[in-house]
């Protein structure tokens, strides 16, 4: 999956509009497909994955960051640049253990329900959202950071946030070691 | 799905990579749902559609266009405002016949494909993008002009570059009369 060359001199800002409702495309076509909520979740979440593995390239490029030195830095990093890149939106960072690898991104709003009422009853464990978690996931690990990523509030569910709880498994180093 | 106040005020640019890629696992999705490509096609067209009927109230908001005039009008908002404000792109604009309701919407660079080196082989039928002619119907449809809307060519089969064609039906007039 080559780039031609010159693509960063383009124009890549969108209105998020569009991807919402095929997201929501997306989500229903799932629950069509599946009659589990928990497969649904599953199935988002690994598509998720695949996409985050991809998308980190474009997020270093564009971003031009520096390398993160700790888990606090990694976190704000991904609610202050990547969620407003690919999202339009800032979700505020909170670490939510005493050992400093759990942490929380509380969104005020979210996006990617702006045309969301409501779950259906049927459907009431449905993560909407769970490709998040997975891009969030494929993406770490590319930048050789384990962790575990689920919605641990949300207010299509009634919760009076949205949380996606961010915790990391181990240390770069012991990542890299066992390459 | 009513949106809530103050909405407008918003930061609604995004980059679109997150979009590409999303968009790439719905068509996977379906390829995986579907044995024959025209089955894909038709899902896509379906979907984008649904999209359209409800895009077309954000595009009015946030566009501020006044009404078009005439089927050239027309096509040169969707090329001109809608593809930019929605994917990035501003493709060019030709009217393909004498009676001035067909016309050509071609892409130099299709941004929905970035991702994507080619179809495979047993998809060589697949209409990839087929969810932008959906939308575009939905779209036009929502303002009173039926339409048909299908690629002509398609880059990621070998044509030199990407064609969506739009057939406008009838006169809004005519439409008006009948609802």
């Amino acid at each position: 999956m080559s780039r031609p060359p010159g693509r960063k001199q383009e124009n890549h800002k969108i209105s998020r509009e569009l991807f919402v409702l095929t997201y929501g495309a997306l989500v229903a076509q799932l629950c069509k497909d599946y009659e589990k909520d928990e497969d649904v979740n599953a199935c988002l979440d690994r598509m998720g994955y695949s996409i985050g593995i991809r998308l980190i390239d474009d997020f270093l490029a564009r971003s031009a960051v520096k390398k993160c030195r700790s888990y606090s830095e990694t976190a704000d990093m991904i609610a202050q640049v990547a969620f407003k890149m690919y999202l339009g939106v800032t979700p505020s960072v909170s670490c939510s253990s005493a050992t400093g690898n759990e942490f929380s991104l509380i969104l005020d709003k979210n996006p990617l329900v702006d045309f969301v009422e409501e779950l259906p009853a049927e459907r009431a464990s449905l993560c909407y959202c769970n490709l998040l978690c997975g891009v969030i996931r494929g993406a770490l690990e590319m930048v050789h950071l384990a962790a575990e990523v689920t919605f641990l509030q949300d207010r299509l569910k009634g919760d009076a946030v949205t949380e996606i709880g961010i915790t990391f498994l181990r240390k770069p180093e012991d990542r890299k070691h066992r390459r």
